[in-house]
């Protein structure tokens, strides 16, 4: 391509209302346009970009054996008033009627066209298992969109979903869409961790997300120093104490907290030891037996609202009682509550169970306990994983200890079960005859997010540093001013001629601009290979050559030119 | 792709309400499914078609150096406020508000959103001439939508949109978007004519539209037998007249004619040589001094509409004279009315001028004046094309006859001068510093309306006949028996692997099913090559091979097998 009968459409200034980096950078190398909140349009850089990155996501969907089709992006309403999702999905889901009056929606996903397609079109068991998959428009009316293309209204997924008869199949098929993410991921060349995620409202029963590591990445992401184990800070588990409860070295005793109203100010305050104070948090229940439900952690750990929602004595979703209730209830306030004395039911994390000697709150207002031990000042409690995991503790598995790390979700696939086939009545006949519900899976990836990822992650002080998969162009031309010179013109063209003819996708800047541009235009769109001429250079023989990642230059005889920049690209 | 992994969803029954042949085997070689009235899902076999299209498109619009772009499908509502469209488009826009309540529309085309960017895009004369394509779902609310894909709602467009300070290069890019178009249907081996077409209410100065030729199509094109000359019916021009006026013979009677109310009914009635009678056709005048204004075609001839709407004397839109109108301006009802003392601004069709001894109404109920003669009985009156041409008179370039035939827009070119760029101040710098608004031009084509065009005009009474270009698979292979002869198994494997090897898109049906259900199937869903393997044909060493547009069988050696598709591809 020449720049001079390209939209290359580079600026120099950071644009205003960019606030993260890739979203700036996506709008100074010229590859975004907005054109309202939330919507954006492509210009040739952008889609080269998001076109390769499609091409990689289709690639390994068909090799991972799912099947392409493609469903409207306009669907009938209707169908997600039988889901009950009509009601439930709130004011993301963009609703409006046509002319004749009748609903519809702008598809944010399409679970419910897929189960209307298929519980039409498959009738038997022996046309299961299938994984059918789209690579299409969506639209979510988000309420800020931000970020550019990471959060904007409408962008571009791969969704695919899958029905089986057997839990078996699904499995199996899981495990094929979990290969297929990673190696996508592997041939985009971006660092990424699939991680164990919540299954959140969706529901189903087992759910991974992929995560583009990146600094700035939303998401905190715990991993295993010593192995694959990674999992959605939401979903981590923490290790079970490995040691035992030490014995009582203290005595109970009732101590005037008048000033300490966290546990932060009753540690500086009293000169305590963090791990030896206990957080009590209260919570409605989720039964009129039970109203208000008492969870321990211990001072130094942060409550897990996810994994707290799902004990069955809490209410769902997770509500924390308010001020007058717990005053009510316990006739205190919030900081000085604990578990001594304390009538109501009590749930406390794991190590919690193993301390001694600590200190909580004693339900009278401005006291606590100090040296409360278990068993002696109190009955042991139910206990339970309601934590956060903490860098440097063991994982699971007990082959390493957690890390953290920030991502960028870029992929999720979740095993839905029967959640939407039961309630859209999507059925097969098995072996017998016998009518069964199918079950689902779903998997989907935000190939416009992933333009941003990859930037978010690959990125410096000039601009983008894009792996070389994704590219919009391979190599760069930079001819010295070419249009003073007809021996830089001739061999610059004739470059340009070799590199298109071996398949190497060029940028050939062919404008009558000083240098300076030109190199800053290069680095900013992040082309992996630049190749420099000039009247320097043509003397000597030599291209010069820079890798945008390294910033490494080499002089290239102009013969070996061709095979040097292949043997970069196989690099 | 075997069978049994895919997803055939192939139909025996003709589905109810499916007018048109593309729609019925689009749903019965299970290319396509409803969602809702005109909004269809791509089952695979579809989807692979439409890819086929917009792979050729993409790849002929590259090569005439246009740049691809993607703009949103969801558009501001207020652009197409400042182009005026807000208010002319009609119910066909969807508008609707997001949840800030604010307007947007679901884009059925993209000359606002285009214009926009590249008027804060481009300022320079130097940046231009710019050509900008996409490929992209389009929705247009129809208010009844039919014929399938053929005119769906939701459907798939490449949209183009050029820009330029000089009409000469507008002309260049207009030219090389012929070309691509031609090209693109040549390349898909579709019969097609571009024609000259009428601008209609988007305005500009020049437009073909690009036609795929089928029985069933709903435009009727007249071409020249002796050029490439062809225009839409309501565009073709009409000859002049070659001869001269004959000289009067007959003496001016006025006749009793009760019941005749058409000329058909005078000719009969009379036996009158109907090319020797004038029809009267009484429409709005466009000021009003004329507000009635009478406009003449030989009997046998038809009004044009849209030829008459762009006269200066006649109101436009174009519209009749309500019989009320005529009788209070005349004295006389429609079928009496003629030139013959006629007291309004009268235009002949040019045939009509050289007519002589002719008859037309009297202006006096029931009475018409039979012998007519110019310049004796009626001064002349001005003369021009209003009228449709018929077959087998000459054509405007005098290289043939006109010849009609049906055809499926598909493709248009415009030229839109400055219509949008005008009222949306999109303008550049010319050489001297000027500001000038740009011109524009814009090419459509129409990609899912390729794939049901293709069908109407390339089917039999057994399914799809698929150009090979666009077919879904190239070859099929069917195994006769498979599930009972490991020979006919290990045969049909191994040429399976070759084929794919050789990079050939193979269906390769592997399912238990009985050979009339695979061939019927096979011959629906239209694959151009089928190979037939039984123990019969492996006793004999060969493949059965079947030419699915001929119907030619031929016996093909093992060893030769793949050579002889790739020469049956070539073909």
């Amino acid at each position: 391509m020449r720049v001079s009968k390209y939209l290359l459409s580079t600026q120099k200034e950071t644009p205003a209302n960019a606030e993260v980096i890739s979203h700036q950078l996506m709008l100074r190398a010229g590859m975004i346009r907005r054109n309202a909140s939330g919507l954006y349009s492509y210009l040739p850089t952008g889609l080269r970009v998001l076109r390769k990155v499609e091409a990689i996501v289709r690639e390994e969907m068909n090799k991972a054996g799912a099947i392409e089709i493609l469903m409207p992006m306009v669907q009938p309403g209707d169908l997600w008033v039988e889901t009950g999702r009509w009601d439930k999905f709130g004011p993301e889901l963009l609703r409006f009627t046509d002319r004749h009056n009748r609903d519809f929606v702008l598809g944010p996903t399409h679970e419910e066209v897929i189960t209307d397609l298929i519980r039409k079109e498959v009738s038997s068991y022996k046309q299961l298992p299938l994984n059918l998959y789209q690579i299409q428009t969506k639209f979510r009316d988000e309420v800020r969109p931000r970020f550019g293309v990471m959060r904007s209204r409408e962008f571009l997924m791969k969704d695919a979903y899958s029905f089986h008869l057997e839990q078996e199949t699904l499995n199996e098929t899981y495990q094929a869409m979990y290969q297929a993410y990673s190696n996508i991921m592997n041939r985009m060349g971006l660092a990424f961790r699939p991680v164990l995620a919540d299954t959140g409202s969706i529901g189903g029963s087992m759910s991974h997300e992929f995560h583009v590591l990146a600094n700035s990445g939303e998401d905190l992401i715990a991993y295993s120093t010593g192995s694959d184990y990674a999992a959605n800070i939401e979903k981590a588990e923490a290790p079970l104490p490995t040691e035992g409860r030490a014995a009582a070295t203290q005595a109970l005793t009732l101590t005037d907290t008048p000033n300490a109203k966290t546990i932060h100010e009753l540690v500086e305050q009293f000169g305590l030891d963090i791990t030896k104070t206990v957080k009590t948090l209260i919570v409605k229940g989720a039964t009129e037996e039970a109203p208000l439900v008492a969870l321990l952690v211990r001072g130094d750990h942060e409550l897990n609202e996810i994994k707290a929602d799902k004990l069955e004595l809490v209410a769902s979703p997770l509500e924390f009682a308010s001020d007058e209730d717990i005053r009510s209830a316990i006739g205190a306030g919030p900081g000085s509550i604990g578990p001594v004395g304390l009538k109501l039911p009590v749930i406390a994390d794991h190590s919690v169970l193993v301390m001694s000697d600590f200190a909580a709150g004693a339900n009278i207002e401005g006291k606590h306990y100090f040296g409360i031990n278990w068993e002696r000042d109190l009955p042991l409690v139910a206990g339970a994983d309601i934590r956060n995991v903490v860098e440097g503790e063991a994982t699971p598995d007990g082959k390493g200890t957690y890390a953290f790390a920030r991502g960028i979700e870029v992929g999720h696939i979740f095993q839905l079960g029967t959640n939407y086939s039961k309630a859209m009545n999507a059925t097969v006949l098995d072996e017998n005859g016998k009518s069964q519900v199918m079950l689902m899976g779903c998997y989907g990836v935000g190939v416009s997010r992933i333009v941003a990822a990859a930037i978010e992650q690959n990125h410096d002080d000039r601009g983008i540093v894009w792996p070389q998969a994704i590219a919009p162009f391979t190599v760069g031309i930079l001819p010295m001013n070419m249009h003073k010179s007809h021996r830089v013109t001739d061999i610059a063209e004739q470059l340009y001629k070799d590199l298109s003819a071996a398949g190497i996708e060029v940028l050939f800047d062919d404008r009558k601009e000083r240098p300076g541009v030109m190199f800053a235009d290069m680095e900013l769109i992040g082309i992996p290979h630049t190749i420099v001429i000039g009247d320097r250079n043509i003397d000597a023989g030599v291209f010069e050559y820079k890798n945008r990642r390294t910033g490494e230059k080499q002089d290239i005889p102009f013969a070996e030119i061709v095979d040097f920049i292949k043997g970069q690209m196989g690099a």
